[in-house]
């Protein structure tokens, strides 16, 4: 019993699970980013001639996850389980891409950690015997986000130079118990952290002290260090929030080295207007789905760790006065 | 491999986790209802003397998952994860109550069908080697609920006949590999289904039919029939969704028998004016974690199902013109 778990946070699995497939939609923004050329489809706008930006991207993650299924060549009744989540109030992108993948539906809420904890547990139900395929999907988009965390988005309020910018994308995975690919071989499952952040233009100061915190955990639990992973990539910190983080890890006595990054980071360059980077939980679910799934693939890295960084933020709660609380969950996939 | 897997949508545990300890927290008028004896803790009121509902629902949520913990009399840092979920935007309620916790969080939506899913989910991870105990809690509040979903809680708008009343209420159960209890033994996770209903006050309409295909596949997958349990709760049909759900199974072949009724049902009396029952992810998970417990443990049930029932309803896109999807997760709880 519990061979599986090592330490505090963290597990490791017996018959790591195969990534089969990866497959990822972002928007126009996102396209003519320095990662364009890595996503397998960008939308020529963020309305794809839908009614709503909320319908839209729905769609954007069944064409991510509908992806996935195509380049896995797995047929739709041999995937166990569909796990999925996005930013939306009620989870909605996931709850309608679920109604028509019309798979058994594991509703999962990590804010913008959302890809790795649903790779997480994916994989903890896959070497469990749980299912033999299952398919994780995950999305935001910059239109819908705003207009429900912030302010109507047609108003184009000015945004504050530490906000990030909500990444429109859908990155999907397909995980398996069988087959060839990178695999999934541990996972460290964050706690609920918070340093009392208030400030709701500043979300990578909120997620930072989980990040740093997971990421340290991480270490502990598995015995090993930074210069073990070629790439260590948070998911969606920003610039200030992956400054800050590094500042937490240093004073625990942690060096990261030089292959920690962000998805959040990676994503937009500065002439795009993002200010302190990318958000949003389509953001690591994209950059993973993309140009990481595809730098394993060729053989360029062997060792990756991802942090999906999540805030927890509540306009509701952050308007009662309370502060943004962080998590961060783990995943390393080797290859 | 794939032992665990039964039929199309079910699993069954190879060593079944047991239900080490159970705790519920509600409201004064859940508190006044039927059911009021069986409860732990009754609020006199939904403040509790906090500044506002939401903070007070964390607490409530807090209240129960510690209360599981002490009756198991299980250290808390033997406790491996904490699976919760909530009624709130981001799930907010959860997310405060694992900063107080303080355990590796894995947040969960599946709206008022959260407590089933998380007893599922948890039971695959500790079946599957990867938790010795996980603690499981759900919350609503009907003054938190009322007005994210509805109008203002303070403006007492007139309710439909075939509306419910969100459940103030905090469930908790605490999962394990070992020790002595009542037994998860197999679990069916549902698929989203949708009717086209699209009425915001008829969530038993809406959810009725997920609840259904889930009852059907459960015992199609596990070639079992209703009156091999006692009894079947549905989470929170109310009498309206009750009937409904019925009416779908008897067209499909199948008669419930007299064991099927719904927390929703039994939660409040006549007199109470909660007109179609009571609904929100606290109503089951209070309902499970005091009531059915009770019976369990007194051997009056020995072979029980709980049918937690989602109503993925979002204002957003129910104002949009969207129809509202339904989930239903079933565990089977035996001893």
């Amino acid at each position: 019993m519990n061979l599986k778990r090592v330490g505090n946070q963290s597990v490791v699995f017996a018959n790591p699970p195969v990534i089969l497939s990866s497959y990822s939609v972002v928007g126009p923004k996102e396209g003519q980013g320095p990662l364009g050329k890595t996503f397998d489809k960008v939308w020529k706008d963020g309305l794809h001639g839908e009614k709503s930006w909320e319908v839209a991207e729905s769609k954007m993650l069944q064409e991510a996850m509908q992806g996935a299924i195509e380049q896995a060549s797995i047929p739709k009744d041999q995937i166990d389980f569909m796990l999925a989540g996005d930013l939306l109030n009620q989870i909605t992108s996931s709850n309608f891409a679920a109604r028509q993948m019309a798979l058994p539906f594991i509703g999962m809420y990590g804010a913008c950690s959302t890809m790795a904890l649903s790779i997480a547990v994916g994989s903890m139900l896959i070497d469990g015997g749980f299912a033999r395929n299952i398919l994780v999907g995950v999305s935001s988009h910059h239109d819908t986000a705003e207009r429900q965390y912030r302010l109507p988005t047609e108003q184009g309020a000015q945004r504050a130079m530490s906000a990030q910018w909500t990444v429109t994308g859908a990155g999907s995975v397909l995980l398996s118990g069988s087959g060839e690919g990178p695999r999934i071989t541990s996972a460290t499952i964050g706690r609920v952290i918070d340093y009392a952040v208030k400030d709701v233009s500043n979300m990578g100061a909120a997620m930072a002290p989980a990040v740093a915190d997971t990421i340290l955990n991480h270490f502990q639990d598995m015995k090993r260090k930074p210069i073990d992973y070629q790439l260590i990539a948070s998911g969606d910190l920003g610039a200030i929030g992956l400054a800050l983080a590094c500042e937490v890890l240093k004073q625990s006595g942690m060096d990261m080295g030089t292959n920690f990054t962000d998805c959040g980071v990676m994503i937009y360059d500065d002439s795009q207007d993002s200010h302190a980077g990318a958000s949003g939980c389509g953001c690591s679910s994209v950059v993973f789905a993309g140009n990481i799934m595809q730098r394993i693939k060729a053989g360029d890295l062997k060792q990756v760790m991802l942090v999906g960084s999540g805030a927890l933020h509540s306009p509701t709660t952050a308007l009662q006065g309370e502060s943004i609380p962080g998590i961060g969950h783990a995943v390393v996939i080797e290859s």
